[in-house]
């Protein structure tokens, strides 16, 4: 597939670049239909709360400019952003002068069996856990080997996401998706301030619960709460939502908050 | 400076390498000296157990033959060597095929003031914290954000170096070396498995201790233990030992385990 590196059809990064050196920078994975980039604002949000804290320069006209471009060419598909501190000397200082290199990818839609959407999935139970650093919590940088160890663990297709924990053995995560809890028409999300990537999706369907007049609640989760959950459903920004129907000895059914913002996340989608 | 990917010379890596999507890999650091790289079979080491850890193939005859022609070209510097899980779809899965990619740039030995090994540098106390994470401690792996985050830190003369700790306030390392302190003549330095980079000097200073008889102790170190070192350096692969006469409030003379060492060091490094 297509890629393009600063503005320009390219399909090699200087091997100077800090992104591959450190993982010195940022990703978004964005769902695009008929050239649009799906939930886009949402995206240049996170991707620009990530420059402030890693201290990178953002360029977001050039950024919006560039992707909006790429999309239209794209079409349909997943354009995948990366935005890296640029080249850098030897040594983990960020040059006071960094130029943040831009890399945009398409690929196609990705195809997930048709069952995930409508009959729910299992997770699998990760053993990698999350370390805690509060610093770079809620990012999308580009320090993934976590996700990469934990989906490693499992390669049966039995398994469509693995759920993740941090090192207290609360949960978190899924390793490429939120995690959400229904439990008495409450809708609970693990709180992300220590480890976990805070997803487009979740911050759009929290907002979509309170329009609902459904109450929201982000706090630590114990692992035992998965077991009172009424409901539970995983969601990222390419597939929307996937009810979750079973975890090691537990089941839950599809529920009704899940099937209603599963609706809306497809129409945001248009999927 | 020079760069070969896979043998051959290249300065642009494919932007679908997993060391740019995810840090999907590992790299050394390894001075080269008269086109020899000191101090390699520590660095291949390292880097096999690296690869063991994450799960990637590694070819070692590839390594060494390619390593070592290049150290030959490069003749004086430094010889990065970057590992990664080479090419992938999107989705952090590792491919089970997957072919790494070797990566390797050449670059002039780094000019420290002198004043730093003959007089001795000061430390500056990072507030950026090092997160405990089991699965990656000891490694040199891509995900590096820590150490971005930590030398971004201090921007002064003063200080050449900066001590971390882990988040529960132990002292763990420096920002690109081990620290060591001597306290009533033996050598204790962080046990390093729950975060922090097992440096390659760190690893041999060790062994060179135990040759001279002096007792070594690898253990959890608390901030406070500082105050009652009589005598602290740090080390790397490159610079080989600084002793370190000042942190904070705290100062400490360069003392003679530490020249002692030193100039062990800089014979391995031919420095």
């Amino acid at each position: 597939m297509s890629s393009w590196i600063d503005g320009r059809p390219a399909d090699a990064l200087s091997v100077k670049d800090r992104g591959l050196a450190y993982g010195d920078g940022l990703f978004e994975t964005i769902a695009v239909r008929s050239g649009w980039p799906s939930l886009f604002e949402r995206h240049l949000q996170r991707l620009e709360l990530g420059c402030q804290r890693l201290g990178m320069a953002f360029d977001r006209e050039q950024v919006v400019d560039e992707s909006s471009r790429f999309a239209g060419q794209l079409g349909e598909g997943v354009m995948k952003l990366i935005l890296t501190r640029g080249d850098g000397q030897r040594g983990y200082a960020p040059p006071a002068d960094a130029q943040p290199c831009r890399i945009l990818q398409g690929s196609p839609t990705p195809t997930y069996p048709p069952a995930h959407a409508e009959d729910g999935v299992r997770l699998f139970a990760c053993r990698t856990r999350l370390a805690q650093q509060p610093l770079l919590a809620g990012l999308k940088h580009l320090n993934r080997l976590e996700q990469v160890l934990a989906r490693g663990e499992w390669q049966d297709g039995e398994h469509a996401e693995g759920l993740m924990c941090d090192t207290d053995d609360r949960v978190i995560e899924a390793v490429y998706s939120n995690l959400f809890l229904v439990r008495e028409g409450r809708l609970l999300t693990a709180d992300l301030s220590r480890c976990g990537v805070a997803g487009v999706m979740r911050a759009e369907l929290l907002d979509q619960a309170d329009k609902l007049g459904v109450v929201t609640d982000i706090r630590d989760l114990a692992l035992s709460e998965l077991a009172s959950a009424d409901e539970v459903f995983v969601c990222n920004s390419v597939y929307g939502i996937w009810p979750v129907i079973g975890h090691e000895r537990l089941s839950w059914p599809v529920g009704p908050l899940t099937r209603k913002l599963q609706g809306i996340a497809r129409a945001l989608l248009d999927i």
